[in-house]
């Protein structure tokens, strides 16, 4: 029975994370829960699964989500409290499913305390990703991704020699705006931005889908989990989402996964690593899904993609500024503040005021997170 | 460097695989190369490739092959010769190219020898699978399949847990005739049903392609390999020959393989096995192929299809009888003795006929061999 942590239990991922663990209660115990502000429903969550210790990111939220418990339970606040819950000793595993760049002490707390761990975060492994996977690295602690794309890439090379690696095909579905002239783009109502064709996610990353961003953060995240040159990650686009990325290797062979576009797969499949168990999930069923598409990402349309290889390329803390800068800019759209394609134009004058700081410590990376962050306010 | 024996090494998948060596002298020395009856072709191979043995299967071309040679050599004949050959000490792996059933003796003796076998014959494995593949798994024999499906659902469990597999999805074009009607199948020229849409191959192979016997016969040939029940594997048509095959996982992952269609990748990737080392094979270009599709195979237009399936479900000398009555009626029929749809109607009442004998020894397997090619002479 593996004991399970959950960061973000809330959110999309985690709640699809609680529906898994539902079905297979017989093989996960969850032993700890946390969330930013959404007090009743961690407390409902925490009501069902029993975990020992509850934490709420928000400590105006405390009383609410004690309130809310059908019986008594120790309730852990602010980011402290969180960084307790993500190393728990009795937990084997933790998923990481909270959203930003919040999550990347919880993160390294999961990490110094050997957990293996489930990783659905991206902006973490953007802003801090040598760090995170060095410190991975010497404790000999398992990052198994969540994100679907590298959870595919994950599976094409568990068994291969890094070595052979020549190419990493990352697909997408191109977003909600794939085929919407770029000049309408600011003139749509925010509904249209936010429905994402295949996926159902929270308001930030389908605001990242509809600017391409999140393919290009995860181009930065596929470049560190898997220790490869962005150079030799290639979008690529597929609509129907069935292959969900692709793996070249040295002798021309693709090595692809394909699942359902549901993100329950990678969240199993990370839970239950290195085994695979009989899961009660959707199949694929190729007597109804005739016909599958790539296409080519339209670059100009989308220019978020670039920025990401070339704060890429930068190092150091620019992709810790991109990422903030495109936190602070999509919070500032949601919030009805600044057009849809200002978000891009800010992070782009950010990423041209940066002063780059080579191999950036963690404190480092939370001064640039405060500054980027503060910079897009002050420009727009 | 690898020192390799090619057994039907004038046949395409021979011809094919020295092409790749030719590529990759630093890596493969070839020390043996057999053929059946082309002389010509294999002296001019020995000349370029200077093996220390070669082996004609028919005696009567010993004395063209000893003339056509630039300088001595060893020339061994017949069944006897071909087996010396398989066998022969130096050899590190034997790749199995020749077609039919006349290379069980031979496929027997390599393994016997304990040498790696990358198999490019399905003809043996259909015929005496449980045999050779025991007589390999005890030796710690192993056996890397060629035939690109195999290949492909090769690469896809390499590293998985072989109870974690759920279904084999076995990958074909449907043939020459997937858009033709059935009812004028038989006032088709055999240029008509020779002419493979994606792949160039020998005849045999490709009247069976026609007739989708090879298909039949590659699910019988993965139930062998893989240890796989034929419930589990689902023949799947997808004409662009991209993809050559899958694996479902029994979480719901799919893992596929893809390449170009070139018969050079899974013989370059089997000689190579377990390393991937860099190749110079055309490489898919997504740019260009946008839209790839599956179908399903029509059973009543292709009937040798559950013909297969039949004899893999009855077991012991079904298939052996299955895969000979197939190989002579597709001679008669090559020979322009009998019509196209005769071949399988042929098939159909040898297996009508057979007597079976469960765990069958080799002796039972070629004395069902000779039966099955006399009742389809006996029949037609």
């Amino acid at each position: 029975m593996k004991k399970v942590v959950i960061l973000g239990s809330t959110g999309s991922v985690g709640v699809n994370a609680l529906r898994v663990i539902a079905r297979h209660r017989d093989a996960f115990k969850v032993v700890g829960l946390t969330a930013n502000t959404n007090a009743e429903l961690l407390a409902g969550q925490a009501n069902s699964f029993k975990p020992r210790l509850l934490g709420i990111g928000d400590p105006s939220q405390y009383a609410r989500v004690k309130s809310a418990l059908k019986t008594p339970k120790r309730v852990l606040k602010g980011i402290e409290g969180l960084i307790e819950i993500a190393s728990m000793k009795e937990a084997d595993i933790v998923l990481v499913a909270m959203s930003g760049t919040a999550c990347i002490r919880p993160l390294i707390a999961a990490i110094g305390a050997k957990k293996r761990i489930a990783l659905a975060n991206k902006e973490a492994i953007v802003s801090a990703g040598p760090i995170v996977m060095g410190m991975a690295r010497s404790l000999g602690v398992e990052i198994i991704p969540v994100d679907s794309e590298h959870n595919s890439i994950f599976q094409c090379i568990r068994s291969e020699n890094k070595e052979s690696i020549k190419k990493i095909f990352l697909m997408g579905t191109g977003g909600p705006l794939k085929n919407i002239a770029r000049n309408i783009f600011d003139r749509l109502n925010p509904s249209r931005i936010l429905a994402h064709p295949i996926w159902k996610m929270g308001k930030k990353i389908s605001v990242d889908s509809a600017t391409m961003m999140n393919k290009g953060l995860e181009v930065i995240e596929a470049s560190y989990l898997f220790g490869m040159d962005t150079k030799k990650i290639e979008v690529l686009l597929h609509p129907e989402a069935i292959i969900h990325s692709m793996v070249e290797f040295k002798d021309g062979n693709i090595m692809a996964n394909l699942f359902y576009p549901d993100m329950r797969f990678p969240i199993f499949y990370a839970l239950n690593y290195p085994e695979r168990r009989v899961s009660h999930l959707p199949r694929l069923d190729f007597s109804k899904m005739r016909n599958i598409t790539f296409d080519m990402p339209n670059h100009r349309k989308f220019p978020a993609l670039e920025l990401c290889y070339y704060a890429a390329r930068r190092g150091g803390t620019y992709p810790a500024a991109l990422n903030s800068a495109n936190e602070e800019a999509v919070k500032l759209y949601l919030e009805g503040k600044i057009r849809f394609t200002r978000v891009v134009d800010a992070i782009k004058k950010v990423l041209k005021r940066h002063k780059n700081t080579p191999s950036p410590s963690i404190g480092d990376i939370l001064n640039v997170d405060r500054w980027a962050k503060e910079e897009v306010k002050r420009l727009c």
